[in-house]
Parts: structure tokens; sequence; C-alpha cells
């Protein structure tokens, strides 16, 4: 109990716990996410509105940054998390619209 | 009011306004999970211990991709995320090591 090696693993098993708990909630907050992009995606082809919003997207960085700074989260690795989701978003309205067509 | 197209911009706002909630909550998570992930680089880098683990990100990828299933998530972009955000860690980690080294 004194051996102070014995306290690391213990102190970073409680910081993994946190770790996997928080894991999972970004998951299932994504999944909630895509759920309704694919609605917003099926919306748009039904329209034939393009996939890619610029100026949506522009707001979106924009908020994101300065919810993440507020919050003492890297903007710039906020953004680059925005930008890797809404590709995939893209990816995905793509193949709806393109299911659509053809 | 009985023309179709006034009915995509309200249908699409809804949706966006979901979207940007999800966000926010995404950014909260993440910014919650750097402040413990930087607890976990401190940790290491007092006790010399290694920036990355592959062991440990193995069961992590492991379980998030199952429970991506489960949400109906894509299990491969749940992995392509938790890898994006595994380098960031490691990067802060090693910037950490660094700090206390040099």
């Amino acid at each position: 109990m004194s051996d102070p090696a014995a306290g690391i693993p213990a102190e970073l098993k409680k910081y993994r716990a946190s770790i996997d708990n928080l894991d999972a909630a970004l998951i299932h907050i994504l999944a909630e996410r895509f759920r309704i992009t694919k609605e917003v995606g099926e919306l748009k082809a039904r329209h034939a509105m393009p996939p890619a919003d610029p100026d949506r997207e522009k707001r979106q960085v924009d908020r994101l940054r300065r919810l993440a700074a507020e919050a003492e989260l890297d903007p710039d690795f906020a953004e680059k998390l925005l930008n890797f989701i809404i590709r995939e978003v893209i990816r995905h309205h793509e193949q709806i619209a393109g299911g659509g067509r053809n």
C-alpha cells in the first residue's frame, strides 16, 4: 500500500473508466447525429438540393470554435473533427442522392 | 402555406437545431475527455510511461466498434474517429512528456 508504483495503475484505471464512459456517450451522440443527417440527406435528395452547404458549414465551424474555446478545447482540433464528421455526412448524402437518381 | 417548397427550409431548420445541440454536446464531452487525458498524460510523464498503449487502444477500438454497431453507427467510422482523437491525445502526451524532460 505504501509502494508508490502500486498507485499508478489504480489512478490510471479510474481515468480510463471515465474515458470509456465519455466515449460511449460520444458514440451514442454521433449515432443520433447520423440518424438526423440521414433524414436531412433524404430531404435534400427528394428536393434535388446539393449535399454540401458551404454557408451552413461556415456558421457551424465558427460556432463550434467559439464553444470549444469556452470549454478549453483546442478550437483547431474541434474544427478538424467537425470537418471529419461533415465529410462523412456529405459522403452519405451523395450515396443517398446517387441511389435516388440511378 | 400550401407551397411544398415553403416546408423544406422549416423542416431542415428543425433538423439543424437538433444537429447544433448534438454538436454542442460533442464539444463538451470532448473537452471533458481531453481534461482527463491531460491528467493521464501528466501521470504517464511523471512515471516515464510511454504515451501510447497499443493494448489499451485495441480494447477501446473493439468496444467502440461493438457499441457503434448496437447504435447503428458505422463501426468503421467510429474506429476512424477514435483513431483521430487518440492521435491528438498522443500528440498532447508527447508534448507533456517532452516539456517535462527538456
